[in-house]
């Protein structure tokens, strides 16, 4: 069942802002299988709960249904799973939908579950991002979650927390002229030099919290001139983006960014615009927390890059990464998932069920 | 009347590429008031010929018809006309047909006459440009030309030469990985760096020849990265302009450019590819060249750009550049010209005329 169930996710297109097709496959498959007691849907991210006894905590497997890669027909080779999304996150969801339809009974005996799957994770902002339509539309259902496990790819290990991310467009001016007579002009790209270099040596910044180690990096990672061959450029533009531990609030990491630009740029004439910011995801060690780390028993590692358990813990929610995806092939082109890495996922899961 | 021909020509729009109509405008002006020998079109570039005496020299004025800004209504306002093209080169154009207008039959007793006007010379490549489709075509008819005066912007100065002009595209790889783990990859960006700072801190280098000074200039004028912003890049290309003074072959400055650009990216993994290259325009100085400077009596400075004036002194043939346009003007969306230089233009040029 496990295989057909990857396969056949992997069979539905789902480009992120075109997710309604797997949302559908989603809701028909739990509706009918699963006998959920509600199920929510907006703008195709949902909702589905089963169990409500408020005597039970509340445990919430989480997935976003959009995918990176241009959609292929799925296949089956040599204990790989190959489709678009395999890795990330269909192998996570189908891992999801397989633990349910054996375990929910059992599993109901000593949670509330819910299955939260959401789409337009991929590339958006966190306006157009599924998951916070759904946290504005069902704000009492979150603050009723205790524990929130998120099936991006993590290759099995459990990886806690997760960095910020700021992005920020420098603009650096010249004066343009003909190429022939650049001493007429000022050319951009030289007035970048210094920049640059400053940057590139900023190093790498670990910090060891909670057991594991988020860095703080920076870089520059697009740089484009404006202007034809035959002028010296007026204009360059890059943008740079900074990953942060969670040891600081997003409006401390965005100071931070500026003042490290700022000095960077200092004599240069130059803008800077902060364009997009989101969070670092906490680790929040509640007991349920801390006992269903030790019951899935398996290695612990910071996840060094942003994902929505971020929003979770700025709510408050406890939340952590496990996935049977691998992280080295999110987004490829030929993305796939080792088979028997769902398998172990399941295995690993089941040992919350008793 | 010359202010009327120089609104009219700036009338008919005459982008790169869509030169007819107004190649149409001028065929139609010439056989209806300068009266030629022969008239030959070649793909839009035409060839308007006065007098074949074999006992006279043949002096050829020229221009192209192409223009580079989106296309306005001309009009006159105090004392500049504005429109596309108006300094780069339809005024050079309009004080050609006055001239003509008014002095071909005094002309015709010194020389034999030929006006040359070309279509695709801004931004094409040497195959693209209609000077070479005339040369090519009508290689004869050049051979003839004792001296050919270019009327692209000079102010009214006489410009000997042209810079030649060579543009390379050099490709520096770096290694892509996910932006929040920089480690595992290569910035391109970065890798840049050296070469970047060894090219701007190459000094321009003047030559003093033929009693005016070209400057040989390099210059990094774009650059791009091509991937996305949370993606360390794995690429970053730039065009590289050298621009050289006529002291050397093409083929000497190719090598030249080469070991330059080598030099500078010494151990970077990097392609550089020519991607175009012009020859320098040289001044070959025959007793009519000479005899020519001195009647117009202006000041004498070197073409620190390219002009066709290269295309005539690689066939051998004597050429410089003078025109009434304003070279600062040159493809600006307003563009104009003093009238004040057209009305002079026409009065310098009368002096060759007794």
């Amino acid at each position: 069942m496990l295989l057909e169930t990857i396969l056949e996710m992997l069979s539905i297109s789902s480009p992120t802002f075109s997710e309604s097709m797997f949302t559908q496959y989603i809701t028909d498959r739990a509706q009918k299988n699963l006998n959920p007691i509600n199920l929510t849907e907006i703008l195709d991210s949902i909702i589905i709960e089963f169990g409500n006894d408020p005597t039970k905590p509340h445990l919430a497997l989480v997935g976003h249904s959009d995918v990176v890669p241009t959609h292929f027909e799925p296949y089956h080779k040599e204990g790989k799973v190959y489709g678009a999304g395999a890795s990330d996150m269909k192998a996570g969801l189908a891992c999801h939908y397989v633990f349910f339809k054996k375990h929910l009974p059992s599993l109901l005996k000593k949670y509330n579950i819910s299955w939260i799957i959401y789409a337009r994770e991929e590339g958006t902002s966190l306006e157009e991002n599924g998951l916070t339509s759904l946290f504005t539309n069902r704000p009492d259902f979150f603050k009723s979650i205790d524990l929130a496990i998120i099936g991006e790819p993590t290759n099995n290990t459990l990886q806690l927390g997760c960095v910020g991310s700021i992005h920020a467009e420098v603009s650096i001016k010249g004066k343009a002229s003909h190429s022939a007579r650049p001493w007429d002009g000022k050319n951009a790209l030289y007035e970048a030099i210094p920049f640059l270099k400053k940057i590139s040596e900023i190093p790498a910044n670990p910090h060891r919290i909670f057991g594991v180690t988020f860095t703080d990096v920076i870089s520059v990672t697009t740089g484009q001139t404006h202007n034809g061959r035959t002028t010296i450029p007026d204009l360059w533009t890059c943008n740079i983006n900074y990953r942060f531990a969670p040891i600081r609030t997003l409006d401390e990491a965005k100071n931070e960014i500026l003042n490290v630009l700022e000095n960077a740029l200092e004599h240069t004439e130059s803008i800077i615009t902060l364009t997009d910011a989101v969070p670092a995801g906490s680790v929040i060690e509640t007991p349920l927390f801390k006992e269903t780390i030790k019951h899935l028993n398996q290695p612990i590692e910071a996840k060094q890059a942003w994902t929505d358990v971020a929003q979770f813990t700025s709510y408050g929610i406890p939340a952590f990464n496990f996935g049977p995806g691998l992280t080295s092939q999110a987004h490829r082109p030929d993305e796939y998932v080792p088979y028997k890495n769902l398998e172990e996922h399941i295995k690993i899961l089941e040992r919350i069920v008793s």
